[in-house]
């Protein structure tokens, strides 16, 4: 039996919260359980550099938790991101540039950011996941708009936790579960059921290949019912925006 | 007439939305029109070294915009903070403790932090008025809890921005005013109706005697409404808090 | 009666020491008692990228306190200004541009640089009083020299501390009396008397709209004195340099 | 057919070279291929601040490139690492530790450093294999020198690169195969089989599950090997150290 | 013939300003020509805590150049130092603790802070000349205070530059001088003639025996004159410090 | 009698392992005893923006210790190189400029990167002794591939440590007698004898000129073999470089 009584294959509740600001091209507030997201997308009608006159764009992100996010205050990186920061960060800007046709986007760049105002576990698959819709409602915005001519998000992506706590395989973590898993696993997967990422660490024990399977199971479906979510959220198209501010 | 069809003197909407994340010791979600900021208060039960030994406590305070924040994308301030930061810090600290007891606070340090969602003018008022109730209710908690015999808090606190446009003394003002603004003025009240803060700044032409008076009085009537609010949300005690995540 | 002998409204000794080295296009020792500043003004014939192609250009200060300037020595900044450095360089950079008509000063930045030799309380309002002088300074040789077709000070700047010691206001305070005070200010004003800043801030007590008056009517005699010196100063043209080192 | 003539479940000449340098605890060139680290072991007889009294101890490890390692220079990390090294450095220490009984290490710190002398793809998975062996002469020493009572080593450790390229898994990838790959995984596995990572990312193209099978079979088979060259080395003890320098 | 009508072999005009300023322990305005240092010394009645409980102190130097200097401002060191600096601030500490005996010293630290304020060249060599009256000042004021049983200082201290122009030796080069140099050489020289350093570097050409013996011969003679000038001016002692600010 | 046996005026053995590593322009392990220093050449073919339409070329040097190197670990120099870094770097970059046309050279720059893999002393005379050889390797090669019309060193260069101790004149000190000398002297000189660095450091006692010229003679005759050395190497030219990795 977990803490929160969900069974082993169970996600914690999922939600989107579309527009939660209003500045940004895309703003996305993701909830799984008592772990919440700010995902914004914003469109900059130029590339670094290093990009200029390839016809091909780029998506990059930033993560970060506020302070008050955690019962323990969790310092602010001003002195250059932490290690575990640019690992998260590169992984969901990897993740997402692998549903992204460049060339579809143009000489563009879109950043990304999360920022978790309330962290309970899983708080990069999170990210991933409310920052596609962010991304999806930046860049439908720009093809209803006629700057674009297609959309370039060529399919949906979403991540989840799993882990093995006390030998048993169980999906989407939150923190008191995952503080104590002997294995810790994400996985990022796009809609036709291919996997983007998997990311597994023996945190206390190592793990069989028995084990890791029982894991991709449990991520396999779990991943599916947030991308069905993610379904029913962009089928209606975002508002209007007027000019901003 | 003014670009939101406010009078002079006419503040934007305000709201404090309490406990907006459960597990900082005090949670205030304040918005002032579209400004909206994230305020949480955590009490360290230690003080900084330098502060051992004296009985006293501290109070202090960071200010950040997320990226997603503005419609042109903010820099995360990962080399150190910029001098605007800094100066907004030291502001919101420094008001904060002219309203708080150090002695009653005992050797405990809290740690403000003020996080803008979406910046339309006014973020470093907004802050302080915020900051005081999310302040106000991690004090109380403790006080409910036993662990601080008296609330430190010996007033109200709160802020607002005035200034000159056009010629003409205003309260409140977003972003489209305070741009184009010849004097900025921001001014810090407590409940008695003394001055904390008083900064007036000519952007762009010097100002006379009588144009100062004329912001303060619209800056000591505004102030008189917020803390009304304030008067009215912390009349009902904070929830009592289960042990967290 | 104050430490030093002096009357509440009455200022220290200040004298204007120009040309105090040899090699910035402008060069002032400014001393308020036992506080002394070399305040120098070097011309940049370019500006800052973004300003190019404006037509105008840009005053900005640099601020810094020598090791040895204080009884405590003051460490080098050498990881980062701190938030009080900037703050001071933000207000003095602001101030002088608030008499500068950009457009007649053309692309070209200029750089104040305010360093303290001796702090005794006021290094701020001394830097801004003698920085004025060396920007003068600075452009007159310009225009001597036929560089620049009209010069592009349009009005005096100075500025002095003041304060409240024991319920009374007084003017310009040295140490002893500045890390006493209820309430400290800094007023900068302009030849014509309007205020180009008003900074008070509370950090004992709150203050009251009546001390607030009456710390501006010190400020403004002030500055008039300060005022007064600085045209004595100014009547002489500075000496022609010859070619430099 | 691939490009050095390898088949695909083919490891690269791998060689192991004990105490190439003199003054670290434990010292191993190891080289896969044409790509070349310096592992180094060092025994701190103290612990980081927070785990003192905790009877245990910590295995830490840092990366780096040399700037002559590869053909295009590699600059010098002088303002804090990147988030790649980040990212190697925390994988190589963590796995270290999978396999380590901090226990019986004892309050002491093992810090391991790699570094690339010449670097030709999978210079992550060479370092944890050399470092393994580092660390076990580092610990070996003290063992036979009587300050460890039992060797904190529970078990073997090696790592290895595999992926996908022109939908083929292969094990093993140069520089050359490894930037043309279409997915890229790192695995980690002890002496007995199981798995302490594995991090597998879709470069180019999503990866199916029985893709994701295919490499783990040949980086079992492939780490199989490379354990049993560790096993020959360290048959023989390390040579007695004299004192140093 | 020299730029300024000098012979080889002759210093320019020196001069030694004793408490230029008033708060630090040793204060000394140095001038070789136009080139003018303040030197500071301060003593912290405290070691670094890797000297504590050794019975020896210890001296260290900072150095910087004042962004007004010199016809071309000069940055600010505000991300570290430079390499130049570094170099500089080590030779003038290295050299004054050859003279100091760190026992008699006792358990202290002195910081030396030499802050140019015009540079003409042989700033580093001024620095040092002029460092050690004002640590001879700051040592003596403790001497006479009784806090001190002897006089920590054994010798004398002095430093000059030389260097090769056309193919000649010559003594204390100005900036004309040092920045066409073919070689450049820095020495630092006892009381009783023995050297403390000797820094000769090629700037453009290799340099021969015979000619760095002229070298050597140049600085003698002028290293003996300036340390006249120091016994002169410390042949009265400092001024009896009243309790400061 | 010396700690390893030498003679007051005996080198250690010396080596140079060519193409140690086969990525970069020149690779040289050089061997100075237990001193070992990895030096490898990289040829840019661009120079720094300031150098561009100068015809001229440019030749930098950094500097660094494995923290494996020493007995005790030195730490990874992250947040900026330490002073006594940035001091051998710019040693190493001037000394090999000395000998190198620049003219020759053309708009390109040469980066030397000397990493320390062991450390006994004299590790910066090794770095400049290996990294000649490293460079001329480099050249060479642009040389043969028609790149260069002619070669650009135009002598020889090598470096060696001198010191006294316990009153007695030494040559190329391990670290057991640099940690202990009274006097330590770097010296480079090119091949027709003349000096082109000369840096003696009294690190306990001023020394006399006598004693300086004893250490001169000894530097003279000790580099005078290291370049029979370098002259033997460099007799055979470099391997054909296939292309590279």
């Amino acid at each position: 039996m977990r803490p929160d009584g969900r069974k082993a294959g169970e996600l914690r509740p999922i939600t989107f919260e579309r527009d939660f600001t209003n500045f940004a091209d895309g703003s996305v507030l993701v909830s799984f359980g008592d772990t919440r997201v700010l995902c914004t997308a914003m469109i900059d009608e130029d590339v670094p550099r290093w990009m200029r006159n390839t016809g091909k764009g780029w998506v990059t992100a930033e993560y970060s938790m506020l302070p008050g996010s955690s019962p323990e205050r969790i310092g602010r990186e001003r002195r250059g991101p932490k290690g575990r920061t640019q690992e998260i960060e590169r992984l969901i800007g990897r993740s997402l540039r692998a549903v992204c046709d460049m060339a579809a986007l143009g000489e563009r760049q879109v950043l990304i950011d999360c920022d978790v105002l309330q962290a309970d576990g899983g708080t990069r698959t999170a990210s991933i996941s409310g920052a596609w819709i962010a991304l999806h409602d930046a860049l439908s915005r720009r093809v209803a708009a006629g700057a674009l001519g297609r959309h370039p998000l060529t399919d949906h992506l979403a991540a989840v936790s799993v882990g093995i706590i006390g030998g048993e395989a169980r999906l989407d973590l939150p923190y008191v579960e995952d503080s104590t898993a002997e294995v810790d696993m994400n996985v990022v997967m796009c809609g036709d059921g291919r996997l983007v990422e998997v990311q597994g660490t023996a945190e206390d024990e190592p793990f069989t290949r028995a084990q890791l399977d029982q894991m991709l199971v449990l991520a396999e479906t779990g991943i599916g019912e947030i991308i069905d979510l993610q379904r029913e959220m962009i089928a209606e198209p975002p508002s209007v925006r007027a000019s901003q501010r």
